[in-house]
């Protein structure tokens, strides 16, 4: 499973322009690169044009929304799409302000994205434009679990039907869907809660995978959740056994991103195709 | 000792809005969440008030001073002021130039602070209004060793007076007031200055703490000094036994933060009540 | 050998003001202590003269280039020429924009540099001004290898020569130049590569090292990209022989680079000076 995708982002090493918050950055860039991908941070309205001439994705990520990269994002996104490249949008705490909701849907409504990923507060704001109070994280009634999950992949579904976009809702399990064919899996490990940024590097892995597979775009960010869900699941194996904590869990997350293999994902993914 | 403070803050999980500096941003957000807390890092002026009007404290730190982000600090501490919700300030390098002096006290004259933490250098100025020319780091004269310390619990006193706020030295030695009562703590490790921000990740679990107890300011950022010295101080002990170095120390910091539990606390904290 | 320089920059903390990339920040200044030095970041215009006038070194990082930030730089180097400060210059990414090229040329135009240091395809834009199309890494045609090491080194030396600077090219092989005696340092380890920002740390430590042996600048740099390429070798061997990945690879950098005496380095180094 996902053999193609995984080899083609191996070889292709695709470049990943990324317009992200400063709080998880470094994150997102060495995330990038252990997954054999390669990473770059301008944001600079002059040279954001040059920038996504040269890369294979494009990453927006609101997290620490700043006025100043706002319209780098427009153009970044309207140029990428001129230039067919996929564009991945992360609506960190969407619905947390106004500011943040204009935005995003501006963006939305402006730029075709190729994937949207957040978690299930987020997509729900996306699909009925809902206000949220719990900052950039899920509220506590959007908590994916078994009960919940059909309606969150409807949700999800309805979102990609509405942008004609693959829509990712990360939590305690995934979902991936192009509003036909939705990928639901079931690895990773709560405490990845407790870590900043698991979503933000999720968001750049998925950049890669899908520069590097751009007609393939469903197939290959199931790909990304599944090694970002497995690297946490083996990196929090790693604390426990080793008696440690968030910190070395965070470095082990990465550790695993650059250590992954076909072998080891077919071994453990818990995926269901629907 | 502590237990109740301790206790409120993972039944609460208070979400801390930060306005911080970029060195350091990802590590006070990691130190939140590794003691239980939540973090947000807006800092934008149109969105900053919907986020202080969801957050349990709010963070101002001046350590990469931005002339973009002075506005949305006094705009978001006096809004916190109006909802009785607890500021913290960490005026990093206020005596290294005019902007962060002027930046600073505006913001002690304008907004109210239920804390301030600083090094002896940056206490004393907010004091004295002196101009130190050592970066942000303390001078070697405000070094706080068992000589210095009264000398140095009354200038915490005076501030604590004067801004009526619970004021934290950090050294060797730290110093917790209320202007009548004090907490010297003597946990940590003087290792813990060859990793940047230790003193912002605790500025981040004082708001933490005191959002979740903000009736009992005093005792509950007492606990969150106790609880960053003993994370760095065991950290420190992990990485003398396995012959590691500075990075894996900040790694083993947060790890501490997030393993932390009374037990261990009551076990190893040398702290002094006056 | 260097034992000068060592003992100079661990007996003397020189503080080391740093106009850099937000991408990595954060390992620039964990790597500048880890060295012994200290790092102060800051960056606004109306704030940079006077943490100049304290610094003992500056350091100007292009990486992700901020309007904002172009002018600061500008100012701060200036400053530092008349003061006599060592200014080094890393010219991220100098090719993949206009705006770089631009920024780069007038900053070299007008600010005396000790020391330029970037990777090949950087040093050959410095040169030629070409245009690159690879963001910020270096090209697979520009890594330098045993073949190509003397064009190399004479593109180093002409740099120095116009610029009347240090000259250093990072990649498999170092070079470090004045124009006459060149270092070439067969240290260190590819998969440094997979680590964003390994380039940028070795910024900092020149401007410690440089900043602490300010009329020794050739040798002083050589010890920084011996103590840099080493950090990155022995982390590597450890990360190795734990079956760990690079975010672990990253920690024990900058855990090397603190543990980092003369036996080790003149045990290791792999040095030829021509």
């Amino acid at each position: 499973m996902f053999e193609k995708q995984f080899k083609n982002l191996k070889e292709k090493s695709p470049l990943v322009e990324c317009i992200t918050n400063y709080v998880t950055i470094n994150d997102v860039a060495n995330a990038i690169l252990a997954s054999g991908a390669s990473p770059v941070m301008a944001e600079e309205l002059e040279e954001i044009e040059e920038f996504v001439d040269m890369c294979d994705a494009l990453l927006l990520n609101v997290g620490t929304l700043i006025s100043r990269t706002i319209e780098s994002m427009m153009v970044a996104g309207k140029h990428a799409n001129k230039l067919n490249k996929p564009v991945i949008i992360d609506p960190v705490g969407i619905g947390a302000s106004k500011l943040r909701r204009k935005t995003c849907f501006e963006l939305l409504d402006k730029v075709k994205f190729a994937v949207i990923r957040g978690n299930a507060s987020e997509i729900k704001t996306v699909l009925n434009n809902t206000q949220t109070s719990n900052g950039v994280d899920v509220s506590l009634e959007d908590s994916i679990c078994e009960e919940n999950l059909e309606s969150f992949i409807n949700i999800a579904k309805e979102v990609s039907k509405r942008y004609r976009t693959v829509t990712v809702i990360t939590g305690l399990i995934d979902i991936i869907t192009d509003g036909e064919t939705s990928y639901i899996i079931r690895n990773g490990s709560p405490s990845m809660e407790n870590v900043t940024g698991t979503g933000c590097m999720l968001g750049g892995l998925i950049g890669g995978f899908v520069g590097a597979n751009s007609e393939d775009v469903l197939n290959s960010t199931a790909l990304a959740v599944a090694i970002m869900a497995l690297s946490g699941e083996l990196a929090q194996e790693k604390v426990l056994k080793e008696d440690l904590g968030t910190g070395s869990l965070r470095t082990f997350i990465i550790d695993n991103i650059s250590k992954m293999n076909l072998d080891i994902l077919n071994e453990r993914i818990k995926v269901e195709i629907i």
